[in-house]
């Protein structure tokens, strides 16, 4: 960390920092420069140091220097890392798609666009049973009947199941089912959530959160990996900006950065990044084109009977037909889509 | 709910939309204008509808009229609601002052900070024993320990306790000590929370997530008051924007057309909307002058020793100064400060 | 336009409304619903009418329906728009490349350069001899000697020149020069040089603005379309956003979707949108998944040199390599790159 | 300047950067900590510095330690700046009202406006005669006609005029009959207009663009300044948000921040920054509490047949009203209103 002097700090003030530096067992390195003077910190620095800092008189200001992540970084880990569910490799250099729809309707529902995500060369089976609504007068999900039908659709297809948890409480009953935990955008801040998904023996897909800077994503994976749970994989879903004009705004340069900075596989998820269905394909080949492992895609037999997220569903047509386009990409790219899963794989 | 057709629909593609409506119990009056064909739907809307209509060919958007949240309107409800904690009375044309640490760190720490407040003229104490933090590295919180020096707080000084719940297992705990329940900006969308306090018998006090628009916050309000409880004080504490010269942007136009919108009281929360300790007292005074029922303010015998948001956190002295001005303002709205508590009211 | 009328609104207020539009020649349509009346507004509504309307007695608020741009629109133009440039066919379905410094800094830079993108494959060549800078205390270009290197540049490569004007008074000395006026992102809503190149007989590259929602955008473009110039060339460069970790947020949906809106071709420029040399090769291919038809690049001699914008330059190596990248993404998307320029093409 | 070096640099890469700064007579202090290695630049730093650092090998970032502005500091001026106008003075500790409509649309309109004001106690006019319009086909101003009409309610009613220029060669003549040049929002980083008013003999006001960080906005000032005009006064009026709920969102902490970081005045403009009549009361009086020197205001004889801004115009009768509980707050705050102007003042 630095500490940056005010313009005409006394000299009892630049004592006093360092000597508070001192009282934690830190030293404080001066650099007198022509504007300003600038005190670096060497020690290991604590959370709240900046803070202590940033108010005592003759501060101006203070900045970071480490990042705040450990374990999700490239500097702790520089190989990618691979997390395998079931027989699929994620983040292995080959293309992954987890398709399906946003919420489970009816066994009929997803057990039909299970075997159409199949067809088309889909690698796992996404679906809601529990459903974060921003109404509290929108269906909420089937809940536990909603995994059942899951898990049936995952012994017909062989598709591993990936889908949300948005409680503590539901944690262990959602893991007996699925074989992907799935945090949602409006939990990517709740700690106690991400803990528990953390002490979990399945992978995490870990969503953006709307207001999620990429430091904040890093440390929501930083509390996943923390409390012992090493498969983490993020998903990018588009943040909250002025533009309107589409659901949020997709954040492709997060995509290439996060790749950067953390060992973790990163998904994209242009469904919600959009909220358009006629902009879900040229964003799903834009992600993976940015360097994106793989795609979350919702799919509907009937979007326009869907029970949410109708706007922003495919078809299962207009699904083949994206599979095809993204062939193409991720050969471009030289990721090219992982193999189909095994039907007996479960 | 106005269904926009695009230019060139065909004749099928309106039968359509009216047909589509019929199926669900709803009417559809066209108004054929210059450039544009609208269809009114008429009858009571779900809220999935917009998704079902937007995918059908020929539909170019549609546009909501309703508002989507009931309960927590002025329609509903037309009248100004008064939430009664202990002795004080929140929303009923007096300012009411919440103060204390963001985090309870120790009994001598909140006691000598609870006098303090008390004697300066705050009229309830806040303190965290459960903390949310951006970092799994950083202090979380004393949890039980801290809930039991707040009621020791409360005891000596006659002020009421306001502290966070974070996780829908506490709420039980939690409302046991607490006079009301804090629900934080990260939490303001976990709809499992909102409803389980919305079951308990404490009024909630529900801060703006950093990425909530006002209908996303009134809605979460309707989770609440759906659920049961009636007595919820919403809190502004500062959005996510582009500037970064503040921890947040603080929305004071938001608290003006949340009080217009809304029956419900409104506070504002200056520390966390500035996270600089010398801009609290302007934005204070601001929030007052905007039309805030009351105030969330930091208070710290030692900011520069806290274990969180040191850097936001008033002295006893500042803070003193603070109630001072914030006494002014009050009285140049109309709305001057509430009588100091009782000591002996508990 | 639709007007929704307050819930309780008096039938006074009703009248009021139908004969305010009878006034301005417009006919109203009320459509009754359960909960709120609408009134459908029908004739050829002036931009000021939602205003007026919004401020009267009775009135909830307005709804737009019709796009307030005419000529940018694909409903007025449904075919693609195809720019051609000296020999260059912008939006013809092959993946055009502009490639150049961010400022003209010395006739060597220039003209290396300009082979350098020659040979690379790159199909214009861009340079900034008058640059927008935030500080008054940074390099602000070369100006008229600027100009003339660039021209020198087109000379000895064939390479068409895009460079930005950044002044009303500077049109015509920049149009004697360059194949292309470019409007920087600070200019996207500065109308008095939208319209002067807007009369100008050169084609428009316009940046979408920091802020600029897409309509904005595209209405920045009716400025210029409306003017006379039907030659216009959009190009996404990012948008301000919460995000900090890269110097815009690239929104790759907005080019998707103004593909979709609008006749005219969408350029990206991912080193403004990102402002890392590293991420711009990634971006690069996302853009044109997303349906680019083509890229801005910065590329410089020795970017750890350059008088502006170095961090997000690239060297001639890799910028070759991007272009190597780029082929096998435009291959795969079916807009391959279009075919190298004319030595002698000047 | 520091400069952060990655993990694992090289011995080589070092010398590398300590060298590149010794080219451009600078040095660099090390500083070896326990994660990173650090380098202080000491020196007179140049704005393209951080570019040609961060691009070298070994290098993780920079961080910029000097404000890059420097004449619109408080550390370059401590004392504040008072800007007279005619008998006005701004910035002295008294509250000044500018009030008039958006656009000045005939004589009889801005006459009855300057008499409303007047009257009602506000302190200059204001009226746009060039008006920037995000729709080629919106009413843009009488232009010249339009500023002899508030010349003319200056003669009869002493106030002076505070109009806008948008274009270079506009300056010249706006200045003839203006008292205040003011700078819109879109014209915030118009570089070459912000040099123009630079070198007139009048005082500016200077809006901050929707998209300006507070940086943005003091370098914007520093390009007057430094052209030699030292009578800037910001004015405050809304950035661009996720939060449509209001035309903008008003930032006031900026206010409260910039009263601090800099010596000049700041104004408000809650008529834009709330885009909604019923909101600028409340917004108005929060300003002045968060530390405004002054407001601007939007009035108009009849807001419902304004020829822009309707939605977001004050009635005499409501601005009457405002001022008076300006007043209030005014004398609260201690920065009481200003006299009013004497009727023979011109």
């Amino acid at each position: 960390m630095m500490v940056i002097m005010r313009k005409g700090y006394t000299e009892e003030q630049f004592q006093g920092v360092l000597h508070r530096l001192e009282e934690v067992g830190l030293s404080g390195h001066p650099i007198v420069g022509v504007e300003r003077t600038v005190i670096g910190v060497v020690g290991q620095v604590y959370p709240e140091l900046r803070d202590h800092l940033e108010i005592m008189p003759g501060v101006e200001n203070t900045v970071p220097i480490s990042s705040p992540y450990k374990l999700a970084s490239r500097e702790f880990k520089p190989d990618d890392t691979v997390v395998t569910v079931r027989d699929v490799e994620v983040g292995a250099g080959k293309t992954v798609i987890i398709a399906g729809p946003c919420a489970v309707e009816s066994e009929e529902q997803i057990l039909a666009t299970a075997h159409a995500v199949r067809e088309a060369g889909g690698h796992m089976l996404r679906g809601g049973a529990f459903k974060p609504r921003s109404s509290p007068y929108s269906f909420r999900g089937l809940e536990e009947q909603g995994l059942e039908y899951l898990a049936r659709a995952r012994e017909e297809t062989g598709l591993p199941i990936v889908t949300e948890v948005m409680a503590v409480k539901d944690v262990e009953l959602v893991a007996q089912y699925a074989d992907v935990l799935q945090i949602g955008a409006r939990n990517a801040q709740n700690y106690f959530l991400l803990e528990e998904v953390g002490r979990a023996d399945k992978p995490v897909l870990l969503k953006r959160g709307m207001a999620s800077e990429v430091e904040d994503w890093l440390l929501a994976a930083e509390y996943i990996l923390a409390a012992g749970n090493r498969r983490v994989i993020f998903c990018e879903r588009g943040i909250r900006t002025f533009e309107t004009a589409t659901r949020n705004t997709m954040d492709l340069g997060a995509v290439a950065l996060v790749k950067r900075l953390s060992h973790l596989p990163v998904f994209a998820d242009p469904s919600h990044g959009t909220g358009k269905w006629y902009l879900v394909e040229p964003l799903a080949l834009a992600s993976l084109a940015a360097g994106a492992d793989g795609l979350l895609i919702e799919v509907h037999p009937s979007p326009d009977h869907a029970l949410s997220d109708g706007a922003q569903s495919l078809t299962f047509d207009s699904f083949q037909q994206l599979v095809h386009r993204v062939r193409a990409i991720a050969r471009a790219v030289d990721r090219p889509l992982a193999e189909p899963v095994a039907r007996t794989g479960v």
